[in-house]
């Protein structure tokens, strides 16, 4: 039978087609002939099947010639969330590939974030970046933007004119002797964040929050720090950092803070570690770190292309799933080259994949697991999921019209009946954006791209 | 100064603009405003620079209107070589890849090469997979079909009409015993590949060739092999098989020939190893075996996709080079997903990489090495090198129009001033179809396609 909410809002959209997407239980759920119901705040007012759809026109009051059907080859899916990307690094994104983690931050990174002082540059960059992302699919984005606070708001408004849910980072750091140029001092990082964490709540962007973002360990003192955990507290705040990336950095961190256990207690001693707070890569955490992570509600985002590209280091994800540690994937553009949640979805299974043909200790991955994590494990990593990452009946329609056979696509398809599992899994290792034909967040159709006006 | 040939055909076609390609001194040679002519038999004529060209013209006779001008963001690169791709299970690539490789046989692909029995069900595939590679930039493809001949002459039919540079294997197996619907007598695998290469050579295609093709030791008698090996003497042909490619596979192969001192020897006692011969994987060989491998001229074809995929083994490509064994890259479709070879090139980085972050002592590949893998190196593992691989004077004019900022397409340019090393690494690393706007082979343009006349 249907899952409903008592009707109490006007139905927008009704979609009769099949759905895809995870539970808690299943990783892949598929629903063949579902039917599914859009009020008009965006939210998702009923899912059924499609042969209720004359009890449900009648409860939701909404007329038979208004559902939209899916074609054959066409299922929803829904939006995904990347829980680590560096908007400004998408200048960069697909070289500079050919050093470790430290040089390459001060070789291309600081260099060219420092640019972002230019605001027209930063336009320019984060028009692309939020474009590109809503193409490939990326529903919900958790960005780092730069040290520069008129920037970072520029990416806030960006993201909401394109209609994108967004996490939005001023970096905050106060000591880089490697590139002194890019750095603020103590005062200024908290002057900074709580200006910027004030004008972006302001701005009452429904789908854009402000996230506390520390770089990382190596570019702040245990006095910022502190600052942050206490304005994150505050504010109730997210929170995102980097942590364990690569050895380098991780025998950096201990020499910077010789009184820490570990690398994850520099960040939980300034109260860092939250329930809302998300940690790109934690490839080298040891078990103990991993059951820090649990008991605080911290999660982790796995950033498989940029682990691999830039030789960092290797997570293993079975092993974090055992400690039962909120997992979301990430692009981490442009330490991984691919601003596409597809690309992490196929780098999370190749990487755990080569981790079992070394270990078979080490379950690989399936990819139905693999889809979950860039989906609902995206939106529980960044404490999202009580309104996306799944298709649950009072959360946001956050969803992806997939076409597998979409005209001068990349997927041929031989047998005309293939099942909707196969054209799933077809999409999931073939796919791109050609074959995501419309993105939906919050129940407004965001791609195709309507042109925003002329400022 | 400009290389060329003394003038002995007429100019066809002159190119002015940016040439991206390997030679054995130089993995990435960029040449600025290269002015480069196309015979009339579609070989390289001559390749000079842009200032050369009033002298060019009068030496070669062309008029100066007669270049054809690259855009800004456009470049030439060779053609690119597939050393190793299973034609008929393209039909279920991007699914399937959920088992290891004896099972994978047996449960997926098996039951699907036996349907290529069926000529309509077998020109659908061939037709899709050869359109799609050709769109994909792989201008020479070394396929496996099925064991059945008509199909595979159809194979062939099909790359010629398409005007593709290809290798043709009708698959020989006279044991199977776990799938007994699927094989021949020892005395069908003769007469069959008899007739296969008799037909397929007085066609007298220009570009394709037959290749003999033992699927691989498992499944063919030592009659078999040795009758092979002799077809394959006598009438100077290439051969292609697999090889170590998954450890289970290489005990069941020690135990099927034991008097074999190893898999590598197998094959080397049948006269199957010679300088035309490509072998796929080789996960799992010694050194020894790579030493054997250099000493016959035997070339390796790495598959690192379906490596990863199927969980077969992990190659180590650095071994690979420092044993002097030619090298080629393959998608190994359907057991690597993607039919693309740029998904190969960025597959064996990644592998590469991993094995570099595991063991720094495996230096791993740079993006320049892994390119000339996919072109002159795949030349070379199919002894095709001196007619393809590069844009020297005297070679096939097999070539890649790139269009970087190719409107659509996938690649974003923020700095209109990139310089062509950037441009090529983000195609390599970001690029797709969309990205070559023109596949030329033997200096014929082959995509866009011009609709075949109906038959």
């Amino acid at each position: 039978m249907a899952n409903f909410n008592r009707p109490t809002t006007e139905i927008a959209h009704v979609y009769r087609g099949t759905f895809i997407h995870s539970t808690e239980q299943t990783a892949l759920l598929i629903l063949e002939d579902a039917l599914l119901g859009v009020d008009t705040e965006g939210k998702i007012a009923f899912i059924g099947k499609g042969a209720e759809r004359d009890r449900l026109s009648q409860t939701f009051g909404f007329s038979l010639s208004e559902i939209t059907q899916l074609a054959q080859h066409e299922f929803f899916m829904p939006g995904m969330v990347d829980t680590h990307i560096h908007a400004s690094q998408y200048s960069f994104a697909g070289t500079a590939l050919d050093m470790p983690l430290l040089q390459w931050l001060n070789t291309y990174t600081f260099p060219v974030e420092y640019r972002f002082k230019d605001l027209e540059f930063a336009r320019r960059v984060y028009t692309q970046v939020v474009k590109r992302t809503l193409r490939n699919g990326t529903t919900t984005a958790c960005y780092f933007a730069t040290i520069h606070t008129d920037a970072s708001l520029l990416l806030g408004q960006i993201a909401n004119d394109f209609g994108q849910r967004a996490l939005v980072g001023k970096v905050c750091m106060d000591m880089n002797n490697s590139a002194k140029y890019y750095r603020e001092t103590l005062q200024e990082c908290q002057e900074e964040t709580r200006r910027f964490i004030a004008e972006l709540l302001s701005k009452k962007y429904p789908l854009v929050k402000p996230v506390v973002t520390p770089r990382f360990a190596p570019t702040c003192t245990d006095a910022l720090l502190g600052q942050l955990g206490e304005i994150a507290k505050n504010n109730n705040l997210h929170i995102q950092s980097h942590i364990s990336e690569n050895l380098e950095e991780v025998k950096l961190v201990m020499g910077l803070f010789p009184d820490s256990q570990s690398y994850t207690h520099v960040y939980h001693r300034h109260n860092l570690l939250t329930d809302k707070t998300v940690m790109a890569h934690g490839c080298h955490l040891s078990n103990e770190e991993l059951t820090l992570f649990r008991e605080t509600g911290t999660s982790l985002s796995h950033c498989p292309n940029s682990n691999i590209s830039l030789c960092s280091g290797l997570l293993n994800v079975r092993n974090v799933l055992k400690h039962k540690v909120k997992l979301g994937l990430g692009t981490d553009v442009a330490g991984g080259y691919s601003a596409s949640m597809l690309d992490a979805v196929r780098r999370a299974l190749d990487l755990s994949k080569i981790l079992a043909v070394q270990d078979p200790e080490n379950k690989a991955l399936t990819f139905e697991e693999a889809f979950r994590l860039a989906t609902l494990g995206g939106s529980q990593a960044l404490s999202m999921d009580d309104h996306t990452g799944n298709f649950e009946v009072g959360k946001d329609f956050d969803a992806l019209r997939v076409n597998v056979a979409a005209p001068g696509g990349p997927i041929d398809l031989i047998q005309h009946d293939d099942g909707p599992k196969t054209l799933f899994e077809k999409f999931l290792n073939l796919g791109d954006d050609r074959n995501i034909v419309e993105v939906f967040v919050a129940g407004r159709k965001v791609v195709p791209f309507t042109e925003p006006t002329p400022e």
